[in-house]
C-alpha cells in the first residue's frame, strides 16, 4: 500500500486508508464506536473541505428540509431479529456509519482494511467520491411497536398516536413487496453512486438483524425546498415543487413538518412523520393528450407553470380559475383545511413492465408533522376527485416516523425512543 | 405563452417553442422532415454553445469511442408492424428526433406545441435542461433479418455474418424478457432525465410500429474511453476500465471495434457489433469475501487498482503474477489469441430481488468489429474458468449490429441497410 492519492482536491480517499497517517488514522477508528468513528467530525475532515459534505448532527435530521440533491435510494428494512439489545447495536452502527459516509468518509477502516484475510470494513464503489451532498435520513415503520399482535421490542406503549396505518384509498393497488418496513433509510445525494453505495452498506452492516423488504432509486428530483433554484420537471413534464415548504420558512416548517414539544410522544420532538408512494404513471396514455387537457389537469401551464389565468410560475393561484377537478386545486391547503406537506419525490423508471410500456413514475415522499392532518385529509381528496388519476396508479406505500436529529457523537437513531 | 427564459446559459428552452421567433423556428421545424428538424444543426444551435452536445452526424456513431457519460438508459425495441414502408418511415423519423435531442433540442415543435388541442410533440421533461452530452446509438438485432424462419422485411439476405447469435455459455441463467431485441437504442448522457426522456420519446414515436422490450437504467459508468479521466468502480468495489480502447487510439478502433469496408457487408462499414450482458452480483456474498479473495478473484489491487505485483493502476499486467482463474488473467488479450473489445458498462440497482438483497449488478456493454472474434472467445473462457463466476450471473443478453455514423441531414439510420 504505497498508493498516494495524486488527485487534486478532497475524495473519500484522501482521509482513510492510505498511506501512513491515514492508516494510523484508520487503525484508531477501528476500534468501532460511534464516537470513534466521528474522528474528524463533519465539519472538520478534508472531504468536508470539498464543501459538498451536508452536516450528519443537528437538531433535525438532515434531507428533509436541506436543499434537495439531485438522487435517490430509499431503502425500507424488516427487523429480523426479536433480541432488542440486537437492534440497539444495530442503529449505533449504522448511525455511525451514516456519520462517515455523509462526510465522504468510509465505513471503518475503509475498503482496504487493515487486514487484508478479512473483507473490508466499506464496500469501496464510492472511494474516490465527493460528499455529494449526501444526507441518510433514518424512519421507524409501525411494525417496529407491534407486529402481528406482538409488542415485538416492548416499544408497544411509546408508538406515536400520529404514526397511523394509513387508510385505504379509492384506486390504490398496493403490492405488499412495495409497501411497509420496520425501518427506513432515505439517502439522498447528487451523485447515485454514492447514495446506492450508502444504502448497500447499510444493509451489509444489518446483516442477521435487517434485511432489505424494498428499495427504490430515483433518478430525478421533482421537488425543491430551494424557492430561487429552477423547478425540476417530473415525468409527466410539468414543473413540481412550486409551491412546497422551503428550507428557509422556518415558521411553516414549525408548523407543519417538525414536531413539536407539546405533540408528544417526547421522543418524537424535533421528528416528523414521512409519507412514500410508489407512484406508477401511464406516460403513454398521458403522451396521447392534448396540451389544454394536460394542462386542465394540473391547473397550471405546462411551459411556464403557471397557475391558470396567471403569467408566471411563482404568482398565486387563482383556484377558482381552474377546473373543479384540477390536481393543485384540490391539492392546495385551501381545499383541505390547510393541510400542508413537504414534498420531496423522485422521479423513476425501472424498465419495463412486461406489456411494452416503461415501469415510470413518481416515487412521492411527504414529510409532515402529523400524518393525520397531512397526507391523509389531501390524499383523500386527491384520491376521490382528482382529474390526473385518469393517468396514475399508487402501487406502493409506507408510513414512517422520523425520529429528531443526531445530536452528537454519543448520541444514535432512535435512542431517545429507546431510553 | 409569453413567457421568457430569464435563466442565463443556454437550454433546450432556448431555441424552441418560446417567444416570437422561438415559434416562428417551431412552426417552421414543424414542416416534419429530417432535414427541416436539423435546422440550426449540432454545432449551430444555442445549445450546443452550451459546450456539451456531443456531434450526431459522422463517421461513426456517437456513444461507442465518444468520451464516456455518467448515466445509461438502454432499450431494446420489438419491431411490431410488419410493414417495411413504417418500418422506414420510424426510422427515418427516429433519426430526425435523435439529431433535435443530442443537441438539446425538443422533438418536433417542442413540449408545447402549436395547437393545443394535440397532443405537444415533446413530452417535455427535458425543457429547460442541457444537452448533457447525449448520445443516441442505434443498432439492429438478428430478428430484423430473420425471425421464426420468416424473412420479415426482405432483409435475410442482407444480415451480417458477424451478427451470429450468441451461444449458449457455461452458467447463463437468461430471462427472455431481458434479452434479445429487433432492435436498440443505447442513450447515455451526464443527465439521467435526458438519458429517460430521449428513450421515452423514441418510444413514443414507434407507437403502432415497434414497442420497448426490455429497458435498463444504468446509473454510474463502469469504463472510461478518455484514460487520463479517473476509473470508475463497479458495485464490487474495484476500478474497472483501467485497460480499455481509449476513444483517441484509432489504429486500435479500426483493429478492434470499426467494421472495414473489406469486412462486409458494405452497409456496416464504419459500423460495429454492442453485445449486452446483465450481470447480476451477489453482492452479499462478495461483501463477506475477505480483501485478499478480491484482490485475487480479479488479479488487481483493490485500492490503487494495479496488477498483482505492480505498483501503479496503469503498469503493465504481469498475468503470470496473477492466479490461473483470475478475472484480468482471462480476459486479457494474450489469454484469447488477441481477442480485444471496447468495453462501455454501467452499473445498475433495480431495487430488491424479493429475498432481501438488491438486484444489483453490472450492465455489461461491449462494442467490436465482429462478434466472434470478440465478446464470444474472450465470454467462452470466462464462462469456464473466471474465479468471479462465484460472485456474479448473467441474466439478459442481447446483440445487434450497430450501423455507421449518420453522414448528413438527409441520412437516415439503417439507411445503406434499406437501400
Ligand atoms: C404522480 C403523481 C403526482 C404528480 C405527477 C403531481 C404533480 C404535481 C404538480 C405538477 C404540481 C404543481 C406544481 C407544484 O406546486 O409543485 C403539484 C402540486 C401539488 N401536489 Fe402533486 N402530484 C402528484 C401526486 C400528489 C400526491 C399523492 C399529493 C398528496 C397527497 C400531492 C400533493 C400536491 C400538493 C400539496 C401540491 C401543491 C398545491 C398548491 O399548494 O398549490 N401530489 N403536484
Ligand atoms: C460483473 C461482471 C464483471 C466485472 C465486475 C468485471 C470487472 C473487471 C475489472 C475490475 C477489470 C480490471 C480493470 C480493467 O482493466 O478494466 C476487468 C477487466 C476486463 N474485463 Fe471484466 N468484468 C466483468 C465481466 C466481464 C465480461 C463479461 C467480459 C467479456 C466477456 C469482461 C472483459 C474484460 C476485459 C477484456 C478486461 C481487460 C483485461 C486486460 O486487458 O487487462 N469482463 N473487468
Amino acid at each position: 500500500m504505497t498508493e498516494q492519492d495524486t488527485r487534486p482536491g478532497p475524495s473519500r480517499r484522501t482521509l482513510l486508508g492510505w498511506g501512513g497517517a491515514g492508516l494510523a488514522l484508520g487503525a484508531a477508528v477501528a476500534g468501532g464506536t460511534a464516537a470513534a468513528l466521528d474522528l474528524g467530525g463533519e465539519d472538520a475532515g478534508p472531504a468536508a473541505a470539498g464543501g459538498d459534505a451536508v452536516p450528519f448532527h443537528g437538531v433535525h435530521q438532515a434531507g428533509i428540509a436541506t436543499p434537495v440533491q439531485d438522487r435517490l435510494h430509499f431503502a425500507a428494512f424488516d427487523v429480523t431479529t426479536t433480541d432488542r439489545a440486537k437492534l440497539i447495536a444495530l442503529l449505533k452502527e449504522w448511525t455511525a456509519a451514516a456519520a462517515a459516509m455523509t462526510a465522504g468518509r468510509e465505513v471503518g477502516t475503509g475498503a482496504v482494511g487493515d487486514n487484508d484475510e478479512l473483507p473490508p470494513d466499506d464496500t469501496g464503489e464510492a472511494l474516490g467520491l465527493k460528499p455529494s451532498r449526501l444526507t441518510l435520513t433514518f424512519g421507524i415503520g409501525p411494525g417496529l411497536f407491534e407486529k402481528d399482535g406482538k409488542d415485538r421490542f416492548g416499544l408497544k406503549s411509546r408508538r406515536p398516536e400520529a404514526l397511523v396505518d394509513l387508510p385505504p384509498f379509492p384506486g390504490d393497488n398496493l403490492d405488499p413487496a412495495r409497501s411497509g418496513g420496520d425501518l427506513c433509510v432515505q439517502a439522498c445525494a447528487d451523485d447515485p453512486q454514492v447514495a446506492v453505495h450508502a444504502i448497500r452498506n447499510l444493509a451489509r452492516i444489518a446483516m442477521g438483524r435487517a434485511a432489505v423488504r424494498w428499495s427504490q432509486l430515483g433518478f430525478g428530483k421533482t421537488s425543491s425546498t430551494t424557492p430561487d433554484a429552477q423547478t425540476p420537471r417530473n415525468m409527466l413534464g410539468f414543473k413540481d415543487g412550486t409551491r412546497n415548504i422551503a428550507g428557509t420558512e422556518t415558521d411553516r416548517l414549525d408548523k407543519h413538518v417538525w414536531v413539536g414539544e407539546k405533540d408528544g410522544p417526547a421522543w418524537m420532538a424535533g421528528g416528523s412523520y414521512v409519507v412514500t408512494r410508489r407512484i406508477r404513471m401511464h406516460i403513454e396514455t398521458w403522451d396521447r393528450t392534448s396540451l389544454k387537457e394536460q394542462e386542465d389537469v394540473f391547473g397550471r401551464t405546462k411551459a411556464e407553470g403557471a397557475p391558470i389565468g396567471k403569467q408566471r410560475e411563482h404568482d398565486e393561484p387563482n383556484l377558482k380559475a381552474m377546473k373543479p377537478d384540477a390536481h393543485v386545486r384540490l391539492a392546495h391547503p385551501d381545499s383541505n383545511s390547510g393541510a400542508t406537506i413537504l414534498r420531496r419525490g423522485y422521479s423513476f423508471t425501472d424498465g419495463t413492465d412486461g406489456l411494452g410500456r416503461l415501469d415510470a413514475g413518481l416515487f412521492f415522499i411527504a414529510y409532515q408533522r402529523d400524518v393525520r392532518d397531512g397526507f391523509i385529509p389531501v390524499q383523500t381528496r386527491l384520491s376521490r376527485s382528482d382529474a390526473l388519476n385518469e393517468y396514475i396508479q399508487h402501487v406502493g406505500s409506507a408510513v414512517f416516523a422520523v425520529p429528531p436529529g443526531v445530536r452528537d457523537k454519543d448520541d444514535w437513531w432512535g435512542r431517545a425512543l429507546f431510553a
